[in-house]
């Protein structure tokens, strides 16, 4: 996410607009955003600011540095230094198109202009600009900084470079660029929604079902099957051992049947507005568009997670961006420039709603999966990466002593204090203590017994280098710290055997 | 989800009958199935298998006694005795229309008859009936196991209490009915479906988009959106504060603008079948129908799971089954009929795969995670119930000590064994044993000290009934049990302290 660094320019600072900078800001790019809308400034802060949030819960690791945010003047100013310029200004054609003049006036001549167009055509677009070939449509999906889709299509007069860079810059941002091999009204994403939009509209018009029923009709059937799969594959699996063209046959006659009213387009009139702008009312005015928008972000953010955890479509791209955080953090992680005789902190954690019980307050096994992320960032610091892991050595825990000394809500942020107590040939012995970065207050304690192991044979195994003698120079260099008066402590009886 | 049971007979046994068979089985329904495919039998087994094995992922808590699934060699055997006859036989008007006769012979007049058809209105389904006033339709979706949509379309026959008898056993095992008020041609989500797939068939027969690329536009995009909000609701987001009413100021003219080929029905030409199966190859023809099936409910169960965290959408309806769930699970455990002197075994978990880590076997803190709940399972078993939780107390954990003796493999099953050590005014010392059902090995031990607090004050507080009385009777009871040789345990030292 990291390894090639950009200068982004964004002209339009909307819905659509503020995504984009929230994306790239947080991939650590360098933006520079222009719209002379008086309340830009703060729609877009407060867009970046949701966003944040969202990637605290969705990535594990934490975020590479973030880039920087520069509110231009002109649009003069935000392009001119710009190696990629992001267009989201409204769906209007000779707008837009005497934006890209402007633009071209004060850009580089081979600085990337990528339009965020949800219906033209690029070569519509690109009509009567100087330089045409670095011209691409980047058609993203709201909320930009979450949805991996974006639609790139080229015009006819594109270079491949620009192609090639496009997609490789949009990749690096965690998206999933789709490259749209032929150019038409509205891309393929918009095409199928717009259909769906309009068989909507008859279905509220005629009175058949209100907006809430009709979305109920989405979100608890289709919806979530086409979170991981799409249409083409979700009816592969439908018909059965004899695929897809087993299935087209069958389905094949419901073509001439009267399923769809989409041989006819409704009329928008005054009352279908009322009528639909009532119904959504009534369906979701409970919540602001501030509640809706943090909703859906959990949602998404829960959704995205779990595909995650079953590394398959969205989930495999948060993979990804995950694993180049992991790698990143990990090269920050080396005992160079350490100093030897403090005790280590490696590792910080947010408290997640996920985490929290009834009370808001962090569920008991969550104190030891944060725990055992210090122990693994500790192991990552002494050198056990994944060469050492490929060699089929591993390290598991023995024996866990945990002490519970204050609460820790929901959204606290905590730091983890790691000493080495002692090692031996094969067995570590170290304590952490989970400190509330708020007010310092120490929350819980851990002493843990780790053993070096050959998971091959599942039998210990001395340790190898360069473990070893990092846990040498680390012990010798810890060697003045106090033993905690914890260390060693063990349950005390109650009562009956008193 | 026990409350009320129905002897059920299913009509048609393929994807979606075995769908059927296998959702009301599991939720305890007595179900008799008649289908004269000579592979009915297996194809039923192996739905109602996999969909054991998803819920077994999806729900916490145990699920109740599975149903009786009987295989009846005729319709007269199957429906004679049945409450309720779900039909899920091929889509032909006259072939529904003779079963229904045949059905009406034999089955009681008052037994309800659903269809599960996905296009026909019920009024023409119904014509000819005997007793019209009994029969809806009931559509829903595949996987019918995990997807909770059902649309439920009653004709002007139809008797209100068929209806109302109909949405509240199809809430009860655990779907979302949804009441079409008006009857039409393929209900509400299958002419949505129908348009997306109309539009899609175009996209493919233009070359535009491949079928994997068509799915890539969903599952990146707008599938992750309707997984938890629908198009209005999503949209009205889109809106951004002003809302609906402004989103369809700004969206209306593309009402007009050539974003849908839908005025236009395709002919599914065999050209265009074997374009869209060869595609459809390329795209998923390396996993075959079962093993996709196997990733889509994976993936489904992990997107409930996440919905449910949040409760939210289709997660609330997982989450509601849940807690019927834990509600009949709490039941079993009071002290009445337990043999005071033997340890006690409370608690017992799968391991799911979600809990290993990247070795298959399971992470630190989910060990942690089932001895809390094996915690829970003993303060429920003396008696700290909801009431007891509302009246303001709890019991926080202190200090725990656990040891690792042996790993423990995704989808080994292991048992609690908890035994009381002491307890005084407000503290509690219990250890658990966590024993691998297969070879009845120790794989790990934990010791506790619980602290009884006044959650409101956040002090330590001392027991109240009945949990003073159960602990008192429990600890005599307990008394001649040896003291565990683990028991105040504490971690050695290593090298440097030696």
């Amino acid at each position: 996410m990291t390894e090639m660094y950009k200068k982004v320019a964004v002209i339009g600072g909307g819905v659509i607009g503020g995504g984009w900078v929230a994306r790239f800001l947080l991939c650590g790019q360098y933006v520079s955003v222009f719209d002379p809308h008086p309340q830009a400034k703060e729609i877009i802060e407060t867009i970046v600011e949701r966003a944040e949030n969202a990637y605290s819960k969705l990535f594990v690791s934490s975020l590479p540095p973030k880039g920087r945010l520069h509110f231009a003047a002109s649009l003069e100013e935000a392009v001119q230094e710009s190696d990629y310029i992001q267009e989201s200004i409204p769906e209007q054609l000779d707008l837009k198109r005497d934006l890209y003049a402007g633009i071209e006036k004060a850009a580089r001549p081979d600085a990337i202009i990528a339009s965020s167009t949800s219906g033209f055509r690029p070569s519509e677009l690109c009509q009567g600009m100087v330089h045409p070939e670095r011209f691409v449509v980047a058609h993203p999906f709201n909320p930009v900084y979450l949805i991996p889709l974006v639609e790139v299509v080229p015009a006819a007069a594109c270079q491949s470079i620009t192609l090639d860079t496009v997609l490789s810059f949009l990749t690096l941002i965690g998206m999933k660029p789709l490259h749209v091999k032929k150019e038409i009204d509205a891309h393929i994403a918009d095409r199928l929604l717009e259909a769906v939009w309009r068989e909507a509209l008859w279905l509220v018009k005629d009175g058949i079902a209100t907006t809430a029923e009709i979305d109920d009709a989405i979100r608890y059937g289709f919806g979530l099957r086409w979170a991981q799969m799409g249409l083409f594959e979700t009816y592969r699996i439908a018909g059965g051992q004899q695929g897809m063209r087993h299935f087209l046959k069958q389905f094949g006659p419901a073509l001439q049947w009267p399923w769809s009213k989409l041989t006819d387009v409704p009329d928008l009139t005054e009352e279908l507005i009322d009528q639909i702008a009532d119904q959504s009312d009534k369906q979701s005015g409970r919540y602001t568009i501030h509640e809706l928008e943090d909703i859906r972000d959990d949602n998404l953010v829960s959704i995205l997670k779990a595909l995650k955890q079953r590394n398959w479509g969205a989930g495999k791209i948060v993979a990804s961006v995950e694993e180049k955080l992991g790698q990143s953090s990990a090269k920050s992680l080396t005992l160079s420039g350490t100093d030897l005789s403090a005790p280590l902190m490696l590792h910080s954690a947010d408290i997640r709603e996920e985490w929290a019980d009834y009370n808001g307050h962090m569920t008991e096994h969550r104190y030891l999966q944060i725990f055992g992320d210090a122990t693994d960032a500790f192991l990552a610091h002494i050198g056990m990466d994944q060469d050492y892991l490929a060699c089929g050595f591993s390290v598991f825990t023995v024996e866990t002593h945990i002490r519970h000394l204050d609460e820790v809500k929901v959204g606290a942020l905590v730091d983890i204090k790691t000493q080495l107590l002692g090692f031996d040939e094969k067995r570590v012995r170290l304590v952490h203590e989970m400190i509330n970065r708020e007010n310092e207050t120490v929350v819980a304690t851990s002493e843990h017994m780790l053993l070096h192991v050959n998971t091959e044979l599942s039998s210990a195994s001395p340790f190898g280098e360069p473990l070893k003698t990092r846990l040498s120079k680390l012990s010798l260099g810890q060697e003045t710290l106090a033993m905690p008066s914890f260390a060693g402590a063990s349950i005390r009886p109650v009562s009956r055997a008193n």
